[in-house]
């Protein structure tokens, strides 16, 4: 610990930050990499994905055990400890984010020995939006941009709307086809996943919010002041 | 905040403890009522479920609020701030039960106008499964019982091996009648909302034995101690 009281209280707040770029950046290599091994029906790359899942873990860990170090050892208020606060808001939906990635390659893994993959477009198209998402969150975080956070809440809108087109494609598609029945209920949930990764990217652009402006924004969160100012 | 300023330490830790209590029977309470729904096909009652999930949310953001404001007026060290940081894990995972059994509710919904619920008492066996592990995870968190809330840890893997029979049952039923394909992809994604009940009830009963011994409890967290002491 005494390496950490002669360090300066910005530093473990950069440290904080540095872990945070690194888990987010990890996640969405993960999401990226589960879907081209669903894609290209790989089934070892899909399997080095649900691996890689340890590391998003690790990380989250990491960060618990640094915000409750710092907790201990600084008193930080105001922002600072809005910072905080959202630090570990954050790196539990990055480690969300991680989990679904892993989930959708699983699926990949389920999906590796079979026919091709059924509307692969459609589902490709809601992982690039999901990921856009994530990425967007992830930055106006790490810019601390509370106008960019708020853009991403709104965009997770048309994510919803992908998800429900295709969902109903997938049921008619299934409906024509019984055969593709297991493969497509694979690719509900892989889509569902998706779907899933925007609200938790919401809910970092939400907590970007929070720390720009001392509250959290209207609507889902009703803006009550938490320890503004 | 002169209030709580004036309150006792301990005051405000029962505060938050009375807070996680009265969130936790609400959200088991939610899943009842939306599984109660859901198999007498009502609607009205399953939409009362889905307004519900305000109240679980709210406090979540009461407690949110009441954690940032001990930590700012206070400095809890060793076991009281580990205390406090389960305090917040696990209320964030209440919300997330609390979620899940809101949509449980919004796919009773849907079922409330169709046929009759396919395969009901595999669903819910699994309901039961999963409610009594939210139930005995938060028992454990209030008793703050280390042991029993390993216990719970294990009885996961319980849960988990009935998800997946369910969901091969519900594969196959969908497969012998494509009319059944809508109904039976609901009942899918509600089977999946109570397996993560499962793990969410199993964060709460890790988060348990953290505060009661120091570390998280092995294989899943590694042991890697955290603040112990």
């Amino acid at each position: 610990m005494q390496a950490h009281i002669v360090q300066s209280y910005d530093t473990e707040l950069s440290r904080l930050d540095a872990e945070i770029r690194r888990m987010g950046e990890l996640a969405v290599a993960q999401l990226d990499a589960a879907m081209d091994a669903l894609q290209r029906q790989d089934r070892a790359a899909a399997e080095r994905v649900v691996a890689g899942d340890d590391a998003v873990d690790a990380l989250e860990h990491a960060i618990g055990h640094d915000v409750l170090q710092l907790l201990a050892l600084r008193q930080p208020l105001a922002r600072d400890l809005r910072e905080v606060y959202a630090t570990l808001r954050i790196s539990a939906d990055i480690e969300r984010i991680g989990d679904l990635a892993a989930n959708v390659a699983k699926r990949g893994i389920v999906l590796a020995d079979g026919p091709p993959v059924p509307l692969a477009h459609g589902v490709t198209a809601l992982a690039n939006l999901a990921g856009e998402l994530a990425r967007d969150a992830l930055d106006s975080w790490n810019a601390r941009d509370g106008e960019r956070a708020i853009a991403v809440r709104g965009r997770d809108v048309a994510l919803d709307a992908a998800y429900t087109a295709l969902f109903r494609e997938l049921l008619t598609y299934m409906a024509e086809d019984p055969r593709r029945i297991t493969a497509c209920t694979h690719l509900l949930f892989v889509a569902k996943n998706l779907e899933r990764i925007g609200d938790h990217a919401t809910n970092i652009a939400e907590a970007t919010w929070f720390v720009v402006n001392g509250e959290f924004p209207g609507e889902r969160m009703k803006g009550d002041a938490i320890l503004a100012g």
